[in-house]
């Protein structure tokens, strides 16, 4: 047998009402547990769909995950993201002693996602 | 003298009040500037903020611009930016007849993204 990571990541986004929004996100879940199976990856929302971040963070500490890497999948990240995620980050820190959370900075911040996404842009050129 | 581009690209993203929140986009549109200065780019929003599509389209239809290439910046779209949003740019086609306007899917569902996102989410294991 081998041992589960202690690792995780939750890939946190907004959050719709409508299923389809989720897909790009599901799409780098898949991917991510495609690539590294033994990395316990999830997807959380801020609001709109579930789960939330502290039922996510509870499922990943009663599995044994100590270790947590929580991205912000937004582009553009308002107040609302900004404050009140490292907010409730804190919170869960304290809730969960055990684990350690790190919250990373919002993926649309990335300046690799800045250069693909131009690139994508460019070819949007009517040929 | 150079002829001015009839070519030009319009990044399309949500908005929101809070300034902050633009910045991504508006890396991506200086980035794209930097790249390609002969192109017209230019940033748009759907709500919150200006400038709105139909003035952006107008202004370039009056730049002498004929060929737009329009592109969500969504990661995740609702039904709202994939039902208003074709309406919106078949409105603007019939406004502007001497214009070509052309929709992209959103951004966030071209597998590069989905790619590069899973590959920055991975970083964010605490070491």
């Amino acid at each position: 047998m081998t041992n589960p990571s202690t690792n995780g990541i939750v890939l946190f986004a907004h959050g719709s009402r409508d299923p389809l929004w989720r897909l790009p996100m599901e799409a780098v879940l898949a991917r991510m547990r495609a690539e590294q199976p033994a990395l316990e990856v999830r997807c959380a929302y801020l609001e709109l769909c579930a789960p939330d971040l502290p039922s996510t963070v509870a499922a990943m500490a009663a599995q044994g995950i100590t270790q947590v890497g929580i991205v912000p999948m937004f582009l553009g990240t308002g107040r609302h993201a900004r404050e009140d995620l490292p907010r409730m980050v804190e919170e869960l820190s304290q809730a969960f002693p055990q684990m350690r959370l790190h919250l990373s900075p919002p993926i649309g911040e990335d300046e690799r996602m800045t250069a693909l996404m131009a690139r994508i842009a460019a070819e949007a050129l009517v040929p």
